[in-house]
Formats: C-alpha cells, structure tokens, sequence
C-alpha cells in the first residue's frame, strides 16, 4: 500500500495482544470484562473481541450502541449520564437487547418511570473522586432516595454502581494510580457492604485503562470497562500504563516541508487527523505526539526533543532536534504515536492493518 | 425539528449577510476574493457564494480540491505546501480545472518539473511572520533560485506570492491585527516592487479572518482569501474581527447532569463533536465554547464566568455561575458557540438551518 495522505495504521497482532492480555487479567480476578469500545468504534475490531469470548460492551452514547446492536451485540452498557431526549431510541435498543443505563439524578428515573417501555438495567452513576459525572460516594443519602426510586420501577432492575476513575489520567506517577485505584475501590466496597444486604445481586463496575492495566487489587470489584488499552498511546505509555510495544496505532503523515532554521518540519497532518489532545512535554510544551523514525529497518522512537509540538487544521509542526533533523525530507513519510489515540480513531475513517483496510462507519456519537 | 443530540445550527440570514459583507470589501477594495472553503466543506453553502458571483476558491487538501471540483469549481488553489505523493491526484485535477499550487523549496518544483502532465498555477508560499510554513519574507536569493527555476518549468505558471497570517489569531488587542496586517502588507509589497519588473502579472495573496475582517489597508494586495469569516466564533468576537450578531453557528447540545455543588452542568456534547481549540478565559483557564440562554424569547449571551470549560469524548462540562444555575436543567437543549467554528464544522456531518438539513459530505481531509 502506497501513503500518500495521513492514515491511520492498525498493528492488528499488537492489537489482539492488548486484547487478550485483559481477557486473562479480568479471568484471573473473576471479573465481568465488558470493553469500552468508544475507542475504536469498528464492527470489525468488535468482533476481534467477540471471538475471544467476550458477550458484553460499554459504549458511550446511544447512537453507538445501535452501531454495535446491529452487528448482534446484545448486552450494552451505554456509560454516559442517560439523555432523556432519547428515549426513542432507548425504547427502541431495550425491545431488543439487553442495556443498561446510568442514572445520576431523581429527575431521570422519574422521567425513565413515566416513558420507558421496556425493561433496561440501571447503574447508578458514582463518583469516587473524577469529579465529571455521578453521586459523590459519600452522599448515601442520596443514593437511598434513588433506590428507592428504583424500588418502585418495574421496568428498571437496579444493577449496582458504576465509576470511571477519569483522574487517573492526571496521575503524576505510576504511585498516583495506585492510589486513586485503591481509594475508589475503598468506596466502592463500602457503598456495596451498605447495600448488599437489600440488594445481593449488586454488582460494582469501575474501568479506566491506567487502572486496568496496572493494578492488581480489584476486591469486591465485579466488572471492568477499560477501552482505550485496545490501541494504547502516548498518554498511557508516559502513565506507565504500557510501553512502547503495546501501542497498536501509528498516524503516517507526509513530510510537506523541513525548515531547518528554526528545527522544524512540516507534516500533512493536522486537528483535523489528530484531534487536538496533549500532554505537557518535557519541556514543558503541549505535545501531541512522538515520533517514529524507521533506520536499517528498525524501528527508534525519537526521543522528546523531537514531537509534534503544534497542530492547525491540515498542518502538523514536529519540533525536531538538530541531530534528528537529518531524518526529515519533503515526500517522506513519517508515523506518529498520537497523544491520545480514542480522539484520533475517532477522526479517521478507516484503519489500515498492512494492506488492508478496516471501516470505522459509525455515524457522529 | 426536535434537537435530542448534539446538533449543529447554522443561521443562514448570519452567513449570507457575512459572504456579502466580505465580498463587498472585496470588490471596495478591488481584490479578487478567493474564500477559503476549509470552514464549511458543504458543496450547498459553497453554491450560497457562487449564486453572489464568487468563481475561485482556496481549499486546504487535494481531497477538498476534488470534493468541490466535482461541484463545478473550476478555479482553486490548494493553499498548503504541495504535498508531491498526490501527484497523481494532482495531476487529474489539473487536467480539469485552473489549478493553483503552493511552493517553499527546491525539491517540490524539481519534483513537479519531473512529474506534472498539466499546467498548474504556482504560488511562492511566504512567511510573513507566522513562522508555520513558507520562505521567510527576506530570504530573496531563496526566491531569486526558485524563480529561475520555475522560468525552465513550462507547465508551472508563476501566480505571484501568498501569506497567511496565522499569528493574527495570537493578537492581544485590535492593535495587534492592524500592526500585523501592516507588517505582512510592507513585506509583500517589497516583493512585489523588487519582482514586478520581471513578472509583471504577479499577484499578492493574503487572507486570514482577522486581518480582512478588520484592517481597511490592501495597497498593492490582489487578492483575499479569508474562510471562518463565514460562519465566525468565540475566538474571533474575541480577537474584535466580529460581534456576536454576526456568528451564524451554534452547538445545540442536551443537558444530561446538573451539579449546583461544584456549579458545574455536563452536557452530551465533547470533543467528538466540538474538537478541542479554546481560548484563554479571563479566569485563566480554557474556554471552548460561550453559552447562550433563551429567556422570554431574547437570547442572552452568559458572561465569562458561565462558559464550556472541560471537554471529554462525549462529555461537555459547563462551569456555571450560581446566579445562571437556574437555567440549566436535565432534559434541556442548550446552545453553544464553539471556539474554533472550523473544527467543529470539521467534526459535525451537517448542518441545520432552522429544520433543513445542509449536507456536509466532504471525505476526510
């Protein structure tokens, strides 16, 4: 396959790799492994999953969960505070498969109460310390007049309490992590002990991919969602969530222009391809991605003194230290490990796995 | 039309009035007006400037120029460093309609010397401050050698130079714009001046929103080539290049979670559908996207302190002073205007102008 405009690479044995490496986590620690695939959004990539045995995904918005119901995905859990506005497509995904929703708030329920017409399991929404979506865990009060809620709902059956340990990603140190995993499941337990008496079936489901892929504790814990680990990237390899060899994507953009006075070179790859997510550099700069270079057919990872530093619609700017510079030519192609690779599958059409091309054809979430 | 997701709305009376407004400072100031049409990607709204007498076009990717050639556009430029692996595209392009190319070195004319089949336009792209691409504005002998070379390239027809401006969208005042735009405009004419004997049809190319939206300066400049003017956003009502009158775009996202403890409201509306530019609010902190609330059937505008401040994949969080908490609700639609309306345009697959929907069909870029 000949690159002539920015694609996105897919190392599908990479790829299956991440894949059943969290299979056997979630096996070794007899936990529900139900994948968040808002990362990769593709039927194809779906069913990598559905051949290893895996019944049941998280999903973000509903238009994804009739993507994934039409290729007889039957056991969805849509992980975003449920938009009552779609009750019609809700209705219409719960008479015919099995969904669960994430209700945070008395108003929702009593809206689900009055329209919904089918049954759907309900999470409530918990918030252990992201501070996005969710009840505080603390406010068990709350929490009370919910169930109680839920109690009176034929159509609801209350499923237990869902996290997403979103702050992981600020984590300074592998340590950080650690220690908001540990804090959460701390909370999670005790809200469980609370209410498995009335509730024995409850069931606690947490699920960031840093979490996932680095701690080993999940006590009590009985389902996980990461999503992002099925590709991995920049953000995550810095997290300590995983190395170089985990990262399955790669952009690869043609070299438009080098410009040696100022250690820059210009790519065909801009916000457009990448979407505009960072993390702050080394040298204290937005860095949108790192930079492979191939030399006697091996493959370097530039250090960061070279990155793509900036990003405007079409264009990418790599910072490129002067030693690296000599990599760089008009007409080239060069391969990027974005920063945050969910935002840029998410961008790209398609995936190309050597030769072939993988659709991504889920319409807008 | 009910909105029940994230929705983008355009205000065609806003638009046209914009297109009409920049066309007639166009012809006041006897430039051809080149659009960009990088910011809308929509063959409809391209047809709203043609219907106005518009004939030549500037587009950011090959991809584009295809896209809108197909809609009988038979004059654009394809303002972005040549990118020589679509030769082929390129050169079926070429074949069809006046194409115009831009060029910063050697290689690309030594390439294209080589293997164009058709004649093209050519631009020299010029660096005249912004510092992303193009020969610095004082490099003449760089020039001198590119010149010589394109007089031996009879299929390259030598246009004239080409600039944008890009660091008008760093400006901290009006003032900036107006010092910038003069700035570019000496360097440009001294081009001109210095080249004109030799190539007497040469034109000067300019264009970003800033600069044509507010400067009234275009001594010896030939030609515009603005784009976000059409629709405008936060960043330039921002920057002074327009008011809030003249933003014909709007995000119209559900409201799914509202949290008075932390004055935050979330909505379903995130980086899949706002992309991720934004501005420096006046607290510090990202802004990507300002509120408007519908009271009494005016619209209001929040101030600075109830804005769009986080965005996630699908999630939007809204930071909300307690005073405008009361407007905010589950269930409810709110509209947003984007920082940075071109990648948001980029993102959405339509638009809506009252219950129409506007395709946008345009393949990735």
């Amino acid at each position: 396959m000949k690159i002539v405009r920015p694609t996105l690479l897919l190392d599908k044995e990479i790829c299956l790799r991440n894949i059943d490496r969290m299979i056997g986590k979630a096996r070794a620690n007899r936990l529900t492994f139900r994948p968040h695939f808002k990362t990769h959004q593709s039927l194809e990539i779906g069913r990598w999953f559905r051949e290893r045995g895996v019944t049941c995904i998280t999903v973000s918005s509903v238009r994804m969960a009739q993507y994934f119901a039409s290729d007889n995905w039957t056991d969805i859990t849509i992980a975003f505070p449920v938009n009552i506005l779609e009750i019609d497509e809700i209705n219409q995904l719960a008479s015919k498969i099995k969904l669960n929703l994430l209700v945070e708030n008395k108003e929702s329920i009593t809206f689900l109460q009055k329209f919904l017409r089918y049954p759907v399991g309900i999470f409530l929404k918990i918030d252990t310390g992201y501070n996005r979506t969710g009840i505080p865990a603390g406010r068990t009060s709350q929490i009370d007049q919910l169930l109680v809620l839920l109690k009176d709902s034929p159509l609801m059956e209350f499923k237990g309490f869902l996290t997403h340990n979103g702050q992981t990603y600020h984590a300074k140190t592998i340590h950080d992590i650690y220690n908001i995993h540990f804090e959460s499941l701390l909370k999670l337990r005790s809200l469980k002990n609370r209410y498995k008496k009335e509730w024995p079936n409850l069931i606690l489901s947490t699920g960031d991919t840093p979490s996932c892929s680095i701690c080993s504790d999940f006590t009590d814990i009985d389902e996980i969602r990461p999503g992002n680990f099925v590709f991995y990237d920049v953000m995550q390899m810095k997290l300590g969530a995983c190395s170089l060899q985990d990262i399955a994507v790669r952009m690869a953009c043609p070299v438009v222009s080098v410009h040696p006075s100022r250690n820059e070179v210009v790519i065909y790859g801009g916000a457009v391809h990448f979407s505009k997510d960072w993390i702050t550099n080394i040298d204290g700069k937005p860095l949108y991605g790192r930079i492979i270079i191939r030399k006697e057919g091996k493959e370097i990872l530039l250090d960061e003194k070279s990155y793509l530093s900036s990003l405007s619609q079409e264009h990418g700017i790599l910072k490129v230290s002067p030693r690296d510079l000599q990599y760089f030519k008009s007409g080239q192609v060069v391969e990027i490990i974005p920063a945050h690779s969910c935002l840029t599958a998410n961008l790209m059409k398609e995936y190309y796995c050597d030769a072939l091309k993988i659709a991504k054809s889920m319409p807008i979430s």
